[in-house]
């Protein structure tokens, strides 16, 4: 059964209803699969990043950015999830990110569960909280450690492999390869995750430049493509807007191979225009002087639409968003989804419920032209707009990207300190 | 059985039993109150503002910023107390912020819950999760609108009264009347909260400029004390150093009138360095685009050294904190302490955690100096660094800020605009 | 004869002859002194400072700061005199700005004339220039190294003894004593100056936090007036509308004290919002990085007008004044003053000229309103909006501050930049 | 005669005498012209803009931006000119910039000087301070309203023609076509320019996007070479890394089509990262409210050492450029050229005269790397770092840019607001 009026916000229930002559939802899970939904041309909604969130509520440690909370604090974790679903989110992505055994115990990183163990419960997660509203569980495997220090493709794919066995026992609804530097590996991971038979989702992290090797976009999503991904585009990285532009020209190089594609775009919720290729690790405020480059949920607005216009029907976030700024998405898109977000019984468009604030001159701040134009101070006089990008230009195959078991040693990080510096 | 031990961080509570020389821990609940504590010179951590942080989550409507959720999405909110505490909170503040009747059904606001159902509701919720710590629980009331409205002090009275019956049958530890901009109205306050016998901390949301009748923070504090509070300070409105000047000024008024007090502070987690005498709800920022002016956790490492060097001894946050910020108060009095946060965990100070990072240049960034002295870039070249705050200048009596049952109408929005545009 | 008339702006002279009545034009050199002038309610404009406009023209040096060029380039100290008299001014000050002999050789500085021959000729060039318009000769002594080495009050008055007997022999209108650091200083000048019987006018170089000894603005300009100064303001230092501050605080110091003087105000051409008491010298960006902060002709505006209301007459400029600045000024108190400067001939009010633009959107900025309210963009993001000041606190008394006559060696070059670097 | 020795920093010409072993100095207009210098490899130093810096001054006027000062006010260009020979320039560009007769009686524009009388006055301005040192003249033809309003090729070369007769007239040692938006009109110029047997630069004011009509670098270059300039190169309109960079691209296409060429640049003293292809005419703060993107003394080191690295060997400045900027290009290539330039007897390299500051925190910052490392603020936390270019995209025909003798009417005027505001 198709659980429309589950939703809280009734008169866009009925809107739907109304403007669709159906007699089913079309947006939900029952009613559709990923496939089904972006062949009818429906947009979907993805979640936001979940390391980033869970670091800052003190789940997840930056450094490793390993997810065993999954296992270990699985309370946070569905907490998120939910709220995610609540904010509009059409998928719950399981909390797998980096969880393939090579990074789990990479440099010095001592965790109580296992690689299997992670995985599973993070799939339980993710399929608990889809159950509770309408939404698809996507399992998701990202670039291994194993790459980087080249070992050979049988290696890779076995790593990719072992994710893709809890996957398939846990039956999840559809599979997304993300965060690839290389485009190399990406096409590894589509190649193991096709043989379930399961859509696949492939996203690159990588910027308008193109992937580390040099590879430009409009190649990159045709070599995914030609590897068996439905859906391509980019995760990670860059800003909305920097990631949506990637996205296009990877759709312009789809079309212009006479292939065809869906298209998705989950970016940073980080201002990002001073990047390089590398993107967002390169600034000197990552990971943990970010917040005056957050996205407000007005330019969550702005990046919707233009991925909406762009072509892109597959649109959630990465690190740094909240669920306000899913919420955001959902909102802008909600005409032609036909649904607002339930979380928007708290909320309300472009911010109506200051309608209800004590201070008058806030209350005249319930309305659109206002947010729309606004330029956010950043309080920080001292501060510069725009930073300069570390830029070692280090990649794949150099010594310093190794997997490494032991913690870095004391030397290893004075040798880096000093070149920091020189740069 | 005080839970020595139960901390995730064994070399420091290793330390403390050998510094201290104590079968107890000395911190936590069971060993002494807010007044004990106080008054044997530990720090005590307060936590995070709910209202800001829920909203984002999607649980909290900006505009009303009524506490429903308590009632509504209990898991929600216990979450977040979780976070809070596991950040080393000391104290969990029931999520009763703007639970007075008068409040409750203001401007339109249709609730499903009771106020007497809300402060319940959030009463058990803090009280649960400070069983699964060491945490104090604190009963809350704030500033009414029936004060704005020119009510009688005994009707204003009766409003906290009606909050205080409910914290009385529920236990708290002890209770805090906080986010008054009128010291006059925080006087009734700490009045009936007296009445009680249960220690009582005093907070106003104003800055060095005083409260908005003029009236500066050192005769506030004396009229507070005078008025029974063991504890006073400020809590919201402005930034964190902005807030600890005003509570040094406090503190010179209070001892410069011969009297003795504790002192507390809890600011927001924004950069307000602009503000005028009304604080952040001034800023053109409020409450929907403030997200370039949050504070690194780094800014909260000076914020907690410099409220401790100027003796405020209860230090927590308000709108904005989220859990990281708590983290970084109680990393950076560690020592002082004399115990780490559970919640480092997942995170070593100073970024420690970075040293497992993939990625030798952020490596790099293990240390602190680097962040000590990063100045973080806003991604934002066509903003400024400060805004010019709306100065409307409505205070008390002004029939903008009369309590109302019904919605804001079209016509009220209409003015309310036009003035906006003319100011 | 008055030389109403010789202005080409005839618009100006007409309005002036119908709305005044009179057959003098009231505001020339032959009409009126300064004295007379301000007693008559007039606005005296003063020039721009000469060391700034000359060192970028390539006849001062940085550093010594010393006026050779009066005698060394005669030409080029002329014609910024004649841009000046132009752009309005009515005063001519003599290009005498550290030409004490104990100034003139300090560390290393050597020159080919004495300081009696720059003396004459700078007398010589302003009065030349005088002529040839309207304007005023004021003759100027500054600080002394001496009197920071700590030299008697004889030694110090000796010093300016020397140059005012040039200005007495070249006859000057009147004096000023400008860029007093401390006001003991300031009042020996004044008592030297008073001795010739001509007018005297005294400025110092603080702000509103007052002089280098903590004497707060108020109580210096009692001491200037008491010692014989007709007219007390401020110059250098600190932008426009810091000095304006200042002198307001002169103001009411000089009416509390039951005293009356004429105000005069001479600041900077540049933002320094970021300053400590010591001005603009702590800087990081002076002298050779000052750009971004020069201000626009519109800021200029803004400056003159709040200066008028505050009720300062004698309105100039200093370090970074160009003619254009010194115009704006005097086009902003055009109706006050009953006419429009020369130089307004190539200018227009606010920016009138725009109108013969060839391209169709400049065109389009010839009007008040959008100069009035450009927030002009610095291009510079990598740059931040306010600077942390050097605040070393040497004052009078100082090993490093002592007259040398030696260059500075690279011992004390090597100590100075060790010591800057821990700062 | 070779003036070697008549350089008033004497070490410096003995240094080229000792490291040349040459009896001539090699870079004076006596030992060579234009080509031979550029020809041998030698550093040219161009002057820098006389519009904006005598608009500063007083003698010109924002919106028409002629000349007539030349003719009216030759003490203040005379004055100019030697400025800029003093800080280093080889080259006396004759101030003629739109001194064309359709340019002079533009838009209201009411001058009385014929063009004949203002070209005349320039060369002979130029030419006394040229043979006060060692600078060549040069004879300046730019755009033309013509052109705009879509005359005849005929019609514009004849333009061109009548300034050129002055200039033959007058003698001048070479010719530049500069201030070109469209490669068509410069290329009609330099067909003109060459009959006169003259050496020939042609510059375009573009960036690296190419003309108004989208015509690359590269290719405009191409097409200026074989109409006959022997010097080829962009000035105005950007700031001088843009101009750089669009040279290098002007180089390259030139290369490629395997031609020869000299290359120059003369761009702002501005910093215009924000701009289009219209260049710096679009920023709102075009042309009152420029300062904050003044570049200093540093950013023009940088500047200098760029184009020369680039293979630039004629290097100067336009709009904004003061004569203390063409001193840091001349500073900066002293080595090079083996000589300093005399103004640098006020100056020293890299701020050396600061050692004989009286303030020890300023004698600090006598060094290079203080200077180079140096990030200047602003001093405005209202103002972005960027801008929104206007962007009206009007050019070539459009009615708005034709050629109107009387002066913009009060509608004309309202209808630009208008459209200014839609923007």
């Amino acid at each position: 059964i198709c659980p429309i009026g589950t939703f809280s916000f009734p008169s866009f229930n009925n809107k739907t209803t109304f403007n669709g002559s159906f007699y089913y939802c079309r947006i939900c899970r029952n009613c559709q699969g990923i496939l089904e939904r972006l062949n009818a041309g429906e947009v979907v909604i993805g979640d936001g990043g979940f390391v980033f969130a869970l670091e800052k509520r003190g789940y997840v440690k930056a450094g490793p950015w390993t997810p065993e909370a999954a296992a270990e604090y699985p309370e946070a974790v569905r907490q998120l999830h939910r709220e995610f679903l609540r904010a509009g989110a059409n998928v719950m992505q399981t909390f797998t990110f980096y969880a393939s055994d090579d990074k789990l115990e990479n440099r010095g990183n001592k965790l109580s569960f296992t690689g299997a163990q992670i995985n599973e419960a993070a799939c339980d997660l993710a399929r608990q909280v889809a159950n509770e509203g309408d939404a698809l569980v996507a399992g998701g495997v990202c670039q291994t450690p194993s790459y980087l220090s080249c070992k050979s493709e049988a290696d890779v794919k076995a790593i990719f492999k072992k994710q893709l066995d809890v996957f398939v026992k846990k039956n999840v609804d559809f599979l997304i390869a993300e965060y690839f530097e290389h485009v190399e590996e990406a096409v590894w991971a589509v190649e193991v995750l096709k043989e379930t038979g399961k859509p696949v989702a492939a996203c690159l992290c990588i910027g308008p430049e193109g992937d580390m090797h040099g590879v430009s976009p409009g190649e990159c999503a045709v070599r995914l493509v030609k590897a068996g991904a439905q859906i391509v585009g980019v995760n990670c990285h860059f800003d909305p807007m920097t990631c949506v532009k990637a996205v296009k020209l990877m759709k312009e190089g789809v079309e212009k191979a006479g292939l065809k594609a869906h298209y998705m775009v989950q970016p940073l919720a980080y201002h990002t225009p001073d990047c390089n290729c590398q993107g967002f690790i390169d600034l000197p405020e990552f990971p943990f002087g970010l917040e005056p480059r957050i996205l407000t949920r007005w330019d969550m607005h702005k990046y919707a639409r233009e991925a909406y216009n762009v072509g892109i029907r597959f649109i959630g976030g990465c690190c740094g968003f909240e669920p306000y700024h899913i919420r955001a998405v959902a909102e802008e898109l909600a005409a032609e989804r036909g649904i607002m977000p339930a979380g928007s019984e708290k909320h309300g468009m472009w911010g109506a419920g200051l309608e209800m604030h004590t201070k008058p001159w806030v209350r005249a701040r319930a309305r659109r032209d206002y947010w729309e134009n606004l330029k956010p101070a950043s309080g920080r006089p001292l501060c510069p707009s725009l930073a300069t990008p570390d830029s070692w230009g280090v990649t794949k195959g150099h010594a310093d990207l190794m997997q490494q078991k032991e913690a870095t040693s004391k030397d290893q990080l004075k040798q880096l300190f000093d070149r920091s510096k020189s740069h």
